[in-house]
């Protein structure tokens, strides 16, 4: 069982409830939407993100021969069901808003059609991908959004939640902007640039720092960025002055250093002078230490002379909203808008569309959700991205995405570029046509009494 | 290339660092340690968790053909230390402390003595995986100590940061104490109880609520949760009660329901009111929705009638502190003690031990961290767990493991096992002998000057 592909790596309720959709005949069409409810207290706006992933998941979608037989002999579920996935595949439609379209409450970024068994038997996976690298894209953009122009480098891997978070992370910041990432396996599976320079190790395995220095150069000519923090930051940056001249006859270019710890800004403003006065003056000064978009804009301000960041933990686990209020909800079953009404958590029924409408700037000026039959004007956001199973269009390719992203990220109004939460969120219309429906379901239901105005979300 | 084992899932500058110390020879005995720096503002302890899937990783370390191949043709490496790849194992020792046991800052919980450049490679990985399952071993046992006797179930796949990070929380929760997991991959991979119930898609895809719990109660007659705030939560309890007759005259056992938004306690007090009233007071009540804690907490001290929790994203993201400030880091080179000085980021030199001392009652009462020779009373906390790259026992398995967790968590004393910090920090003395050993270490230095006073940690 390949754990990054098992249909089994989903909650036990999702086999349950089809095993009893089995047992009943239950296989008509159903409608789930994903989308967000609510933000997180320090977002105004989210990146969408993961399709790619979700895309795989739902291609390669079978259950192999362990998976079936742990099934058999799990003693959960019964001998006609268990041999009945073995046919299992995913043969439905994907509507998504494209990964890099930043998108608000509300609104789905992408909606399944599909037999309910297959549409609910994904559902925890797709919600595992296409959340998280949501997550991490949603948090990487706010560092891009600040450091205009600055080197931005993804150093997460070590405290990304396991293998898989590591390698999503390193694409979901790049495609929201980061420059790259140090995690090597994001280069071969996604294409992504890598960046690193040196260990604190390697230093302290000298009994001599400048030795470790020369050592690295040499094996490095082309690319030298030393790391001196390990003893003292300004000490090492005069060692490296004092060794350039051998260095560069030796034709190594000291093209930068890096800082990793105590004050960063009072660091770098020294080692730029250091530098400066030895006239290495194209050696740049890459900062990393617990850094977060708050830190960087904080640097920034402060005029620090730092020409790029490693940011970390902080990014890869997005550690100010780690999760997002992210669902899947069923919102049509053979061919009837269906309605969750849960205090706090009723949803809006149908397969819906959205519409972006722009200012004359260029600039979002506000969305509508609507029906999927109730045509508006304004730019709609789902595309049709899998039919029957199968993608329409092949996979974009890392470049494309990055480069839609940011064109994307270009147009979200100043007032939504900020750090700290918006005091004018971003206007999301409920169109009359899903308002209308979502009542006259309400007063339909056989289930209970109309909701009451105070739950909706 | 599987990214689960591949040894490319570790940071760039790990490879440069291989290809320098490649290139001047060194392959001397390195010692690293892993440890915490620093405990997050609600944590009055850790729970070491990982090793089973570190010491796995460090078996199976190696560089496939196309591996070698794509670094080969990076660019980035020389083709004779691409090849030199080729023969790397894991050769080395480990010390760790067993799944388990609970620790504190500054006191190393794994490590790792091997020729450098194996013991650098491996500290990407290493982290990545110990890292996590501490954290979220450390989050689940507060959800344990909080609801002793409850039943607690692991539900964060969905949101948790990948798929590894869904399948390792489950395991690292367990471990910890929960009783089992939502995430069916867990059971052939680790041996974790399942639990699941019904999905809100299943009652919406029919007409009728009553009707989706018949149809549900028919195929499971056996494990018969009903979810029951999909329109009403009372109302569904009452349809459930009025099901009873016919239910149990079909053999099926109405096991218990499930809230899962709202008020959870008022809910939970008016279920337990209609179901005591028509004699179902077996019928258990299971909560989910937003849950921590925290909220356990609250909702047991309301006196709220609940016997079981779903937790999710809160455990699987550890929301509340999704990193920890683990590091690993070089204690020892070819036989001398290092010490890396960086302000907040110095290290206490050399390879260490860690003993635990207990109050009469067997409760801890403080550890002592001091060098390897330096033998102390005390338990020794440190056990040898593998050596010359071979597993020195079987691993122990799960459930040895979750009874070893449950006797240290009664180790803890009561200000431990607060869910807020606690003023009275646990003791770690460190011993005059590697205090001694920083000292003499930083009037050595030949790399700069004495290490002021305020940057240790």
């Amino acid at each position: 069982m390949n754990p990054l592909k098992s249909p089994l790596l989903t909650d036990l309720y999702q086999l349950t409830m089809l095993q009893a959709y089995f047992a009943h005949g239950m296989r008509e069409t159903a409608v789930f939407e994903f989308f967000v409810r609510t933000l997180p207290p320090h977002r105004n706006f989210l990146l969408a993100a993961g399709l790619e992933q979700a895309l795989e998941f739902l291609e390669q979608l079978r259950f192999d021969q362990d998976e079936l037989a742990w099934l058999g002999q799990s003693g959960l579920f019964r001998k006609d069901f268990v041999e009945h996935l073995r046919g299992l595949r995913f043969t439905g439609d994907v509507y998504a808003m494209p990964e890099g379209t930043p998108f608000f409450p509300q609104e789905p970024i992408l909606r399944v059609t599909a037999p309910i068994p297959q549409a609910q038997l994904i559902e925890s996976r797709l919600i595992n991908l296409v959340h998280f690298e949501t997550t991490v894209a949603s948090k990487a953009a706010r560092s891009v959004l600040v450091a205009p122009g600055k080197l931005l480098v993804d150093f997460g891997l070590r405290r990304a939640h396991g293998a898989e978070a590591g390698l999503l992370a390193a694409r979901a910041s790049y495609l929201a902007g980061f420059s790259g990432t140090a995690t090597v396996l994001a280069a071969p599976m996604f294409g992504i640039p890598l960046f690193g320079t040196m260990a604190h190790s390697f230093v302290q395995a000298h009994d001599d720092e400048a030795a470790a220095f020369v050592d690295f150069a040499k094996v490095f000519p082309g690319n030298t960025v030393f790391l001196i923090d390990t003893y003292d930051t300004e000490s090492a940056a005069r060692k490296i002055v004092a060794l350039a001249p051998q260095l560069q006859q030796a034709g190594i270019a000291i093209k930068g250093v890096r800082l990793d710890s105590g004050d960063l800004a009072a660091h770098a403003r020294n080692v730029r002078r250091i530098l400066d006065d030895a006239g290495l003056t194209r050696t740049t000064i890459f900062a990393s230490g617990n850094l977060d978009e708050y830190r960087v804009r904080e640097l920034l301000a402060a005029g620090a002379p730092i020409d790029g960041f490693g940011i970390g933990s902080s990014l890869v686990t997005a550690s100010d909203a780690p999760f997002l209020d992210a669902v899947y909800k069923l919102q049509e079953y053979a061919g009837k808008p269906r309605r969750k009404r849960s205090p706090g958590k009723a949803t809006w029924p149908g397969r819906k569309r959205v519409y972006r409408h722009y200012r004359d700037e260029g600039l979002l000026d506000h969305d509508v959700v609507t029906l999927e039959g109730d045509v508006q004007p304004g730019n709609p956001l789902l595309q049709l991205m899998m039919r029957g199973g199968r993608r329409v269009n092949a996979s974009p390719g890392i470049e494309t995405l990055r480069t839609y992203a940011k064109a994307q990220l270009a147009t979200l109004p100043q007032h939504l570029r900020e750090l700290d939460g918006s005091a004018e969120p971003y206007r999301v219309e409920i169109a009359p046509a899903l308002q209308d429906l979502a009542v006259e379901l309400d007063r339909q239901s056989v289930a209970g009494q109309p909701l009451p105005a105070n739950v909706m979300c």
